[in-house]
């Protein structure tokens, strides 16, 4: 099975790139030096390593330390250059005609110190400041091109849903159904990894869990946690083995060509309590609701509320997104070539939705000991509310 | 199957402990804060999220945010507390009658500069340095318990790649292949996540590559590239078909309860070129070689460039760890809790090889178009030189 892996086109980081500036010129940072690998791939369309630096007007120059030639070919960006060592980039800004900024934006919600001071000592008269948030925000909304490729990761994630059906068999551990569904994410094209841009955070393929075990809190800014293997990974799947009469969830990434889609599926061998039968109802019945109230303009934070609001009412206040204190304080977040993008559905969110943001929407109910329904769908955001970009059966899949 | 999840004795946090604490006070810094989820549970024994104190000297004190409960049961620490917030820490140390630190440590290698600004907010009367070198030097000698779980990845290593060539098949293509293997690995235990500490790297299972594509040089600083499966993974397997008469290089990490085996073994469908096959028998050569040089007290800069001139010396001068300005400049890395630990077999290192470190040794030949032959086994040092803990027959497997 082949895609389309071709490179971004350069029209599409033009506009990127203007969009950005826009946001330099109105936070008087003078250019912008990215470093992040997804932001890198995102401005310029390579991951390969290396520096883009974008004036506030202008054209952006990538320079690249490895791997040139690669880059080269990737990038659709006119000036692509190598470079040895970033003490050169100074003087390969000046030889360009440039003029040192004396503010420089980098991303400092995840640059590690040594690496900012190296910076600083290179760009000794600047003052570096940080520009993550402009970066994200220019990342929130997606260009058509963008949503074309999101909405293929999400074909996929329902065809990899449908396949749980027949994989799943009493008794076989969460890990070992984990491994033979990643195996066909991965025969479809899946690229492994999934990023989070949270210092500290990391996912695998995502988290699969049954029973009593999905409702295991961890770490992880998740409603779901999981037993996971070890102390050392604690969350996702673990060794608990797959019993009859209990959900199994299925919450999995699709990874392809950089962009995610995010989705939850519930299965289960045999019948389940009508108690979790009913909460999963209930949550479908929020995520309908939901999707004819966010439209452009309406503040993320007040979405939360209302999502709040509409579980209470329901009478699942005490298990909607985690149980007392273990409760997260969001109910969805943006996804696009990272898993925690702008906007977040979180309590105190000012930012409003935007038409072109994608979403994933997660309403779930935690029952501790009992186990997790619910559902995740990755949603457009459109004039006329959310558009469901995965679009398989959305009820409990009884087997 | 079962493995053993037991958290880490408490004997083994102490002398962890105390050995971090003998280098603060060597370097005159009166604590540390350890806040990066590896080094955490390393010092620790959970991944949770929290901040462990270590002053130097006294009860190490173990802080978490989320999931307490969790932590509370994996930490075999003494002194494990629940904490809302980080501001909250001065308060909670003075709290237990500690003096605030007038000179705090924390890992700068890794942490972001905005979450240092609130450290440095929260200690507003510390100054805060960098001991992430004295962390790694303490990670970078293993204990018997940790060379026993080292083992265990290891064997599990050369299980997985027992089972190669019965998944081998004409025309299959990388991805699909590196899926099949990565679900064994997975039934297995293999935790998925493989940690590398270096900013910007990242590693799903390992690399799987066949003929010409695995000398296709990335961004990584490893001998092998790939093609990947996009450009924004830039590295590993791709859709490229696997064919006969071709090196399949797999390069393949096993992860299980947090320590990790490096591995890689050739194989091939038919018979390989002469040209491949001696130079693989070349990189035996050299491995059998520096497993009587490397005894504790050889400098790793000294063992590296001692492997250069036997490759020199062998007639793979051009092909030995990459080919021209693509050569990346180490033959060899320290494996643990994370895949780029202490001590880097690398030009110019001084740090000299001890008893109980753990390195993956990696003499590989790169023949860009053909393919890539070598070997990398993870090996014990030992008072008589290494010790491999991979021992799956070295030759290439012809099928």
């Amino acid at each position: 099975m082949t895609y389309d892996l071709s490179a971004t086109p350069a029209a599409e980081l033009e506009v990127r790139i203007a969009q950005l500036q826009e946001r330099l010129r109105q936070k008087e940072v003078q250019a912008a030096l990215i470093v992040q690998k997804t932001d890198l791939y995102y401005f310029s369309g390579t991951s390969q390593q290396g520096w883009l630096y974008v004036p506030d007007t202008g054209e952006a120059l990538l320079m690249v330390f490895k791997e040139f030639e690669r880059a080269k070919q990737e990038s659709q960006l006119v000036d692509v250059i190598p470079l040895v060592s970033p003490k050169k980039i100074p003087d390969q800004l000046q030889l360009m005609g440039l003029v040192l900024p004396s503010v420089l934006g980098m991303e400092l919600d995840v640059l590690p110190v040594n690496l900012f001071s190296q910076y600083q000592k290179i760009f000794a008269d600047a003052k570096i400041v940080d520009v993550s948030t402009e970066i994200r925000l220019v990342r929130a909304v997606k260009s058509s091109y963008e949503i074309d490729r999101i909405r293929k990761a999400c074909a996929l994630s329902d065809q990899v849903a449908l396949r749980v059906p027949e994989l799943l068999v009493e008794g076989k551990t969460e890990v070992q159904l984990a491994g033979e569904i990643e195996a066909y994410a991965r025969s479809l094209g899946h690229q492994g990894i999934v990023r989070m841009r949270l210092w500290g955070s990391e996912m695998f393929y995502g988290h699969l869990m049954s029973g009593s075990s999905a409702a295991v809190p961890s770490y992880l800014a998740s409603p779901t946690g999981g037993e996971g293997v070890s102390s050392m990974i604690g969350q996702g799947a673990g060794y608990k083995k797959i019993g009859r009469n209990e959900p199994v969830l299925v919450d999995y990434v699709f990874a392809l060509n950089g962009y995610l889609s995010d989705h939850t599926r519930i299965f289960s061998l045999g019948q389940l309590p009508d108690e979790l039968m009913q909460a999963h109802e209930a949550m479908l019945a929020i995520q309908e609701e939901v999707k004819k109230l966010a439209v452009p303009g309406v503040l993320t934070g007040d979405l939360y509320e209302q999502m709040i609001a509409l579980a209470e009412k329901k009478g699942y206040g005490e298990n909607f997104m985690g149980v007392g204190d273990r409760k997260i304080r969001f109910t969805g977040h943006g996804v696009g070539l990272e898993l925690d993008e702008f906007p977040f559905i979180a309590k105190g969110q000012t930012l409003p939705l935007a038409a072109g943001m994608v979403i994933a929407l997660e309403p779930k109910a935690i029952f501790p000991g009992k186990g997790v329904v619910g559902i995740e769908n990755t949603h457009l955001v459109t004039e006329q509310g959310l558009e469901s970009l995965t679009t398989l059966d959305n009820t409990i899949r009884i087997i």
